[in-house]
């Protein structure tokens, strides 16, 4: 008799004997399958922010629709103005009913000769420490961690046949650019997504041993700024000194963005910030967050930020301003004598809670228009925003997800913040008042956006334990919003 | 009977005999043979900076011997430490003995996408002011400019059988890249270079109409600065703020190079600038050098440099310091949200009589270390170095040059200066107290070093006649060095 008949004796209708310990030995014995899954959807190289892999977008949508239609999922891939999206409806006659979110898009992988091997080629390796990674562009971010739901929900639906409660998925293609289509998208189709909470796992755990749920997130400016100055590259011979230097005057400009300090130096800039609530700085404070080993892993030793305050306050809840990239002029090997025509530099501002991604960006126009001189030119280009968000830190769904979270790891979990952005979770808490839950299985060394990005089979493993616990618990919620 | 056969019946010991307006009109009856040959040449993408082209630049060197030996030169391509030079000889029993100077090696063609048509595939353009464009990479700096010179030779072999005067040449393939292998080259064959003056091409007329002989070049000076922060790119999300920035530090350590005025800040980057004499000086008045012009061409109308100098002179006797291409994070399509772990800048200094290029490079090194923050390292990249030089404004070379740019000019040639360097004449000047003639035929819209460079037809022709009565007046200078 298969696990799937044998399941079929179970009644969805008394929660309480859920064969939750059943569930979780089957996605242990079905990890090498699991794992074989994530690799199918890491070799596709999904790179959100590059037109030229449109197509393998595409791919990994389809990739993702066809599995949930395999357990069960009424799925599909939908297009956007973007890149597509996928939807997924398991519902249940009563009861909670789930959103659970993720993006299948992955950061380009430049510097290509940084990564050790093919980074959409993954591979298993075996660390001294016992752990063994998982090395793939994607591996954690977001792959990785959003198929630790999906091969959860397996795992339910392989040994009951039914999940435990109410589960829709939403896999979005354009996570890590900004999500230009998602207002549309959601303008049109958002009302089906409509659930009692939405769970995601693009996020952390606190350390290896302890579990977090992430309560606060920053938002996100991202502009590009080109300087024009000449109408054609000079002879730096024949115009050196005369003929103004677009990379000199861009050097001069994001100079001025920072202080003394390494405060901001955008007028006006912090004049909208929240700070905190004393409650959650209260949590914070009892992190007894290490900076100077957050510093140290990656080779730094004092933060650049504002020094009035701490490191886990400059990267939480203050908002930065960072040149993600730079170029100009002739940068191969050798040099080449010009005076460029132009410069161009890539700028993104993380916003914390009560900042306006459009109000900042007039400010940063601004800041940059007084200072610019003559014959210069000045082009901006919009790239996207979205707000900081804070997640209710009391809600039902809350406390049951830690209280499943703590059966699995034999902890409390904690409360964090995030320096990074998750746009969805702002944008469905002022559309449809939808708070998240999220709770990821990443690790702070696991490389996000860098080279030789990787997962620890033993945060896939957990990550699915995790889940399969979570489906438990939050089944016995109180069902407040209306359902799919 | 053939023109050469003809010639054989002039008699070389009497110069005052010499079939000059044969040879122009010979020269002006094989301008398609000159242009197609010229073509050959620019076919041939010797970019010396770039590695990949090393065996183009060999093929340059080749095509040159060959057409060098064609005639009559004891001619061959000589092997250096990097690419190589190209020596030919044609002496005479008696009467001066010159050497001409050129490059065959050319700049890079980035960016390929602002040029109307393929860089190495060269072509004629009619002109709606009557002239005829030659387009493509080196069409004037220098592969243009050094075939008037061979072209001269050929008339005057064609017709007479002989050169009016002993003649070497002298091409090297890396005057665009700061010629690195040149001093060893030097010294291993320099003495069979001496002669009583060195010519060379690779400067520009004054204007359409008037020709000029530079006598003052800057030098310059190469510099390439990488900054590293962490060890690895961050997510900009996860570290903003706190991790230091290194492009933002880059960008600041950039803009400390230039004062408020224009001036470049380098403590101390002054001090030994000798300024030219008071006959130089009135020489360049008269001039009347129209400034708003020169940066109007370009699209520009104020100067950068240092205020307290004429835009004349901002470009000719002060020294510069341009940035010449940046590089750093994330630059292509979208946006990539890291903090990188490294930025790169190249870095040139145009350099004036009395500095020296080793003092220059300790103070900006000194300059920079300086001003680095804290968790960064800098590694500094010499790309190579020069003097400035300074041509003496009184000799019998120069007198019966410019008496010769007369006859074929119908007006007096000025004496100019130039913002660029050709560091030959000042490595010849020190070594072997050679002195240089540069004469050039370029014209200020050119576009050296840019897309859609040109030489325009009559200055390829005009140049080609210059020289054909530059070689007969100077048979009738005094010899007063060593001949080869």
């Amino acid at each position: 008799m298969s696990l799937k008949e044998q399941s079929v004796a179970t009644d969805p209708t008394e929660p309480t004997s859920l064969p939750l310990e059943e569930v979780l030995r089957h996605a242990d014995a079905n990890m090498n399958e699991s794992l074989d899954r994530l690799f199918q959807l890491l070799r596709i190289p999904s790179v959100s922010c590059d037109p030229l892999y449109a197509s393998q977008c595409q791919e990994a949508a389809s990739w993702l629709a066809n599995e949930l239609t395999g357990i069960g999922f009424d799925a599909c891939v939908r297009q956007t103005t973007g890149h597509p999206v996928v939807v997924g409806h398991q519902g249940q006659t009563s009861g909670p009913h789930i959103l659970f979110y993720g993006h299948y898009d992955v950061q380009p992988v430049e510097p290509l000769d940084e990564w050790a091997a093919d980074p959409f080629d993954p591979k298993l390796r075996a660390q001294p420490d016992g752990e063994t990674h998982i090395v793939s562009r994607g591996a954690s971010d977001d792959k990785g961690q959003l198929l630790t739901f999906i091969e959860a929900c397996r795992a339910w639906k392989a040994v009951t046949g039914h999940l435990p409660l109410g589960v829709s998925m939403f896999f979005e293609g354009e996570e890590e650019s900004g999500s230009p289509s998602m207002e549309q998208f959601l303008d049109e189709a958002g009302q089906e997504l409509r659930a009692d909470v939405m769970l995601l796992c693009d996020t952390y755990l606190w350390n290896d041993a302890v579990p977090a749920v992430t309560v606060m997130f920053r938002g996100l400016l991202e502009e590009e700024i080109e300087v024009t100055c000449a109408n054609r590259d000079l002879h730096s011979g024949a115009y050196g000194n005369a003929a103004r230097n677009p990379i000199q005057v861009l050097a001069e400009l994001i100079a001025s963005l920072r202080g003394e300090s390494g405060e901001v130096a955008i007028e006006g800039f912090y004049e909208d910030v929240r700070e905190p609530d004393e409650k959650l700085r209260s949590e914070l404070k009892k992190l007894n967050f290490d900076a100077d080993n957050f510093l140290k892993n990656v080779g730094l030793s004092k933060s650049a930020g504002d020094q009035a305050y701490s490191v886990l306050e400059q990267v939480w809840t203050r908002p930065s301003c960072e040149i993600n990239g730079i170029a100009g002029g002739y940068y191969g090997d050798g040099l080449k004598t010009i005076i460029p025509s132009k410069a161009v530099a890539k700028i993104s501002f993380r916003l914390v809670a009560g900042q306006d991604p459009g109000k900042i960006q007039s400010k940063f126009h601004e800041h940059i228009r007084a200072r610019m001189p003559a014959d210069c030119a000045v082009k901006f280009t919009g790239l996207g925003g979205s707000k900081a968000s804070v997640i209710p830190s009391k809600s039902e769904y809350l406390r049951r997800a830690r209280a499943a979270l703590k059966d699995e790891w034999n902890c409390e979990s904690v409360l964090i913040g995030s320096g990074g952005s998750i746009p969805i979770v702002s944008v469905m808490q002022s559309r449809f008042g939808l708070d998240s839950l999220p709770i990821g299985f990443a690790r702070s060394d696991n490389r996000h956006h860098s080279p030789n990005e990787k997962y620890d089979v033993s945060s896939f493993h957990k990550g699915i334990r995790s889940w399969i616990r979570v489906l438990a618990e939050l089944s016995h919620c109180e069902s407040n919003r209306r359902k799919v």
